[in-house]
């Protein structure tokens, strides 16, 4: 059965505790427990972790070459910042789909949120569905891991 | 049951035709009745336009007022120009849903691809997976109707 | 008795239908009818167009050149983005009266409100008064000819 | 009977003085004189100064406050300039008129005219009519008053 | 015998009326004549068209694929801003011999005249001849077409 | 005992009466009775004016020279546009404490409001506390004037 | 008692060791234990903490919620270039006082030291007081605890 | 006799108090009573004031018209953010020589000092001469009125 | 018989030996060769010139003052940085006709070649078509020199 | 003997298995190898260590404050973003030679990697030899290190 | 007697033959003539050379180190664009006086003439005077000359 | 025996005379035999020239075609602006080594030293060991030329 990491960057630990209006009531482990089970009903293996850090984030990245088929990625903060996390997509991207996405679109919030380090390297981008674009890019990733299988 | 229009935007009449290796083989047409058969799935009723027209493009999507529950489009070059389309979006986004889909990610190419005039004022964005954007998009947008609807 | 052409823009057309709180609740019809009799006090036979196409808006601006003695445009979208319409005002202005009209203040809106590519090619801009801004380009216009028939 | 304080900013005491081809050949005395009388023609009470001072603009701004229903201003070189003359204006704006005027259209001339300090605070705009901007501008504020009123 | 299409963009259908100490007094219909006289004395089939509007000429430049050996375009106002036209000129310079002419130097004129959509897509370049603009260029299609038929 | 001057630039004479719910309902006179007894508290003569001149607020902070201990200023809008209060700051500085207030944050507000002329020439800053501002620089302002002293 | 917490960014551990013309002599746990006094004194309990780590720095925002009345934080290099730490300020803010201090201005440094990215979500700065930044951000949030308490 | 002002702007009125490392020990009062005496020499006219004020700076410059051959101004700040005094320059320069000077050269200290308001105004500039400057630019408007009176 | 000078930038020395695949086999003997022979066959008179040296090209454009009836003149590099080669175009251009060209399109390639010194100062301008930029722009200054002749 | 540190900043860790085309095939084990026998051979102690943190990389410079005498570091993506690893270089290098080492030449990669927030902190850069670099490093911070013992 | 060199930069041996409403009828050889002249009169060997080559430039320059009391340098096109020729400059300015001169106001004129490259190094600048500029700063030099000499 | 050409940019023939605090008391002849000494033990025939000259740059570039192994370049001044001298070096790189250095980090200097023309196509670059940097390049060289010779 192909596997498939699921990646929450900063701050979404605060997730249901955190402007709700803006990101709904679901705390972050209600999402990863619903994600399991509709990776499952998609046939995919699904794990999930969330760090703080950037580092961390790399590593963690880095860890699903050779052990993952996806990636599903929601970089948060360092969306826009980290050039570390770009460095690490870049060196699984040829042997690992990978997909990005944000429960709001970034790019129609302040300034800084304009610049995206990652989205000339991911394999796609789903963003403003809340806890739905995740959903989405479990489909989407299934669709290219299949795709990738011919 | 709710009815959605997906809108075409300049040059995707060439789709099947131009750059496949990047746009795939797939003609608008057969893209256009796969959709429709996609949407009855979900229970939506799903009619296609295409123009490379900004002005008539304007028009389809104020025609969305009123008659239609959702819009899924790719502006293609107009995501990146026009204004207009953008003010005929805001226009009818308090009634529609409207999601904005591209088949590569815009912004990992050229960098007047990097200037998204829509990406703030639509309720969602997916990109990058070719020809299932749109599938993905009319998924996303039956779940938004229908909470919506609530 | 001296002509004058009034043109609308884009999504012009939604007058009266699209943010009342902004734009007011008195439709493009109205709209135009009121002018017509404005013009009419001032001694001005004005006749209305709008449309969303900027090609069209083009040829409508061209279609002043020795028919009309002056134009009262609201380019609206294609204020910030057309050098098509600029051009065709630049063509015309040595022998028409031109008058930009808006019914907010554009610049105080977002940034890419901010560039305007006709400022300094016509011959006066009101801006903010709602549909005044019409009534005051009238007679702004009725003084121009005057003027200028001296 | 509504009042109404006319300003000039800097270097318009040289009116008719000062390149004549592009102002007119009209005295700031007989301008003045030409709107009061408008002014009464329109139930106005008109007063007018002049100053070449940034901080007496900024004091006469204030002093419209409970003492004026409108402002007519044309702020000449600190419309691009001027943060205090911006903030006088942002704490007059909500009991008073506030009209932005100009003889020329500024943005059409030397690259520091793009900048405009006030567009975003006033609540109209009137440029390119020379003398005549005034005029304008007096019934546009008379109309805003009467609405206003409402 | 090898097929050429010329495009005219907006406001060339105003030519020998508009400055005509900037861009003559040939007439677009004297100008295409001419050009279609030249084009048989190069051996080529000559056929012209002129439009105002960004979406027909984004139909008119997708017309050639398979239908014309080259194309000599003049995209005038629209060199600049649309994205749209690039696009479909993209799509058919693998098959088409594609030239971009100007009558004028346009970067030695506005700033936003600096911006060219088109000059890294296109096979060639040539400006500021006026009229004769487009002859040299029917000439150095024919030798690339000539070159391509190796 | 030591010797301090408060200076207020242009627009804060109107404290109290402006946008109270940013500002507060203190009224400067009421602002500066109170600074005057904290000073006393913390063996400090205070003294203060408010000017809406550039030039007068210039002239102001040259008199602290070899007349005050200490200025505390809150150049309001000229904080960011004057380079002639920048040069008198600067030409004090070396016998002067200069401590720059701020009632709110400049720079969480508009674009102009970025850029700081004197952030670099003042040897201290506190912003964003409403009236408090002024209390703590002058707290700050008596133990460097104590350090400067040993 | 009011719990308020203190935290120190990078390179900070280093305080007293590091440039003392620029920072001074104190140590980072001779600082900590002043403040703690400090503290006690204002009927404040404060607790310190400094990492170099910008994940690590996110956490102990984060951790404020619900312990902590208020945070007072020297971001130091992270002021720049932490979108992740601006995040988990925004999460807090609403019911943890926030004060940004620097010991020096960091504004009037290099020019990557121009750009904050807490300015607008903090409620008020203090900096160039060396570690006096910190005493006086203690009375500062004392202040504004007592005041939303009220 | 010819007749010529000189004007100093702000802070000038500190020379010999201020930095007298980069602007000698000359006081203004000394300075200018050498220019009457240099202006003597070279058969002119010489009269001297300074001021802090922007708007009185433009009333003094206002003053030469048709009472002054030439003028040699020291605009200090005001030079990289004036507007105003722009446009005093450019209401008398046809009739006024005018002479701007520096005594240091502005452009080689900070990024401020890169934008110049006067340069395509004046008709010379001098700078970098100390005190010398002016000097010079007595000799070198004397030269100027001559070839005028040709 | 009218005289014409191809003037060759820096690093065209090496043509047919450099990137033959981007520039051609063609060696710069055997070009000017073939310059000289379609020149005759054009009734001019022509003389080519090869320089690395900015200078040495700057002597090369001023010798045609009085010479040479037109230059060709492909500036290579040159064309990006070069003022004091646009200068001395500046000074010929009333009594020469000069014609810019370039074997690729350079503003197609990396961003420092999107900046231009001579397109506005030259008469026309040629580039994409290799070695036939040449030849193309030797018949239209042909026709230039005529119609300057009448 | 002397005592150097390496360091190897974030997705290093996966040297050899990384686009071996770009950085080669020896893995990060061989090359610390490598290099501390080059370095024995140097008469250098050498250790060596990577890290994917910001925060710790910050902490492994700090370190070396004390405890070597060199440090060379190849801090890959925190090269073009952290202002930290900038900070804490800028706190050892007056007592640690510190030189900066890159496999390729980013600055002629990525536009982000344009930026470098160390090269005027480090005291000296070689960059674009791969793992030779490092070597490089090696034999410089030897010499650099003798001459500081002079 | 102190000696000094007067440099010409490109396209100055063009002076007299090239736009003489802009730079006079006056040839470089008179001026020449005239400068040598007048530095006798003021006591000062002076000797003139004119170079169209970067290159050489820089070679004058050096020249002067140990040769000369003064350069008075119009670097012209250089002045824009020339690093090499500031730090010749650079390398003599501790031990020559430098004066750079123009006989228009560069920064009046092109953008790209705003840029100069030399400001913050020389002694001093004259620059609007025509050939007087040289006269100016022959008085200058020998004044800084003098006052070097104390 | 391999060869390899050391080039000196503008002003290095300077060297030892100019700031010896920044670039040592070593004179560049001094330099250049201890180049050709350290090249013998490495196995290299090494020459050396200097020029200030950017077209005789570019000449001694194009002559290592065929003619050297490698080229060691200092290219100074040019390093920034020379257009010429990057097409020159990417007329030789794929038969020819080529490293940049500098005995200084220009990086780390002026703005306009930011940009660099070379480093994107240079093989590599070694910067800030003063005179080393050259005897670094010199061994870099030998080990890329070996490479190249498997």
């Amino acid at each position: 059965m192909p596997t498939l990491s699921v990646l929450h960057g900063p701050n979404l630990n605060l997730l249901g505790r955190r402007e709700p209006e803006l990101y709904g009531r679901t705390t972050l482990d209600e999402l990863d427990a619903s994600l399991i089970r509709q990776g499952a009903d998609l046939g995919l293996t699904v794990s999930c972790a969330q760090t703080n850090d950037e580092g961390a984030l790399v590593g963690l990245i880095q860890d699903c070459l050779g052990q993952r088929d996806a990636l599903v990625i929601n970089p948060a903060a360092y969306t826009h910042t980290s050039v570390a996390v770009r460095d690490a997509v870049l060196a699984i991207r040829d042997r690992v789909v990978v997909i990005e996405v944000h429960m709001t679109v970034p790019s129609g919030r302040e300034w800084f949120r304009q610049q995206n380090m990652l989205a000339d390297v991911v394999h796609g981008r789903i963003e403003g569905f809340g806890a739905d674009s995740y959903g989405l890019a479990l489909r989407a990733a299934s669709a290219l891991i299949a795709s990738r299988g011919d």
